[in-house]
């Protein structure tokens, strides 16, 4: 089998018409299907189309905040490093990560607790609209419940796809419990990878590029 | 299901130990068992037990490269910042990713390659070993598969992990023909994360931690 020639510019179109095809004509919600596609481009895997899971207005609500100059914030560098910078840029967004912050080390000690969940308190404070990326800690989402439940925090939107074994499927179902709008990959998948592209997806959608 | 309380600094340590349960009593070598283990608690995706191949001596070598304070050249930022600063550190390694260089850029515009390639040019002058980790441009493998054939570059290791579905099934196959010390994940999956996952596994058995 021999590579096919493909311009550098044309690669990312011609994988979406690969999996556009793989797909088929499996249903899928329009405001979804970008998402849904790119979170499978990242991953090279179809399981997402069952895992994937919305909130009635998740993305309609996303899309408001971007308007309003969302921060992105991330629970790993790595899903920072992910997002792409000239659309942040361009719809006035920014991202951001607390987990190397200096403060949030600290706290994390003083308080034994880890710093993912330091992370979302240090978050809680942003006033203006946040989009909540969480790739790897569950203890993150299970932060973002407990601020849910006493009000002190609610994102925009929270993107709840931390990826293993401990506590990963408990603090998504936590999260899908909420009266709150969630993107959430249910099961043990998930990603640092898989939450820039969500981001990314929402960004493009929103005119980012 | 209510979450399981684990201590923070034992989350990964519980993680290797389900997944250790869950790959029973399947045999595998002991000097794979680190970064095939690794590669699952990053994706907790099973399928990587098939696909991910091993040259011979792909781990020898690395490990050697390693002593001598080998350059990770990474083809993503992303990679570069999931591999672990402090191990590279204590181990007198660095990590390069040369994708978003301004002379890069210029090159693949130019010529009209992708900057992937371009970077693989880049890195073919380091005069330190090099560990190669791709994942996810399919045309830095082919790039390296060229100039392993004309012997203009040899890294130590090849870590051919590109994920997608334009060229990627090709080059892995490409890079597994060649004469070369590799660690490929054969099929459409990988990523950025299974990249910097296998640095990490490299780095810790090095002693990095």
């Amino acid at each position: 089998m021999k590579p096919e020639y493909v311009l550098p510019d044309e690669i990312e179109k011609r994988s979406f018409e690969i999996i556009s095809d793989e797909l088929g004509d499996i249903k899928i919600l329009d405001e979804i299907r970008p998402i849904l596609m790119r979170v499978i481009h990242t991953t090279a895997d179809f399981d997402y189309l069952e895992n994937l899971k919305f909130s009635e207005n998740a993305v309609k609500t996303a899309l408001d905040a971007i308007k309003k100059g969302a921060v992105f914030v991330t629970d790993t560098n790595m899903a920072k490093s992910g997002i792409n910078k000239p659309a942040l840029k361009k719809l006035g967004c920014t991202a951001e990560c607390f987990m190397a912050d200096d403060d949030v080390a600290d706290i994390a000690k003083q308080k034994c607790i880890t710093r993912a969940t330091a992370s979302v308190d240090k978050a809680s404070q942003i006033d203006t609209p946040v989009i909540y990326a969480v790739g790897n800690a569950p203890t993150a989402l299970i932060r973002l419940y407990e601020h849910l439940q006493s009000g002190t925090f609610s994102p925009a939107l929270i993107i709840g796809v931390p990826v293993g074994f401990v506590n990963v499927v408990q603090s998504k179902e936590m999260i899908m419990s909420c009266d709150t709008e969630y993107i959430v990959a249910s099961g043990r998948k998930g990603g640092s990878n898989v939450a820039a592209a969500i981001c990314n997806a929402l960004l493009y959608m929103a005119g980012g590029r």
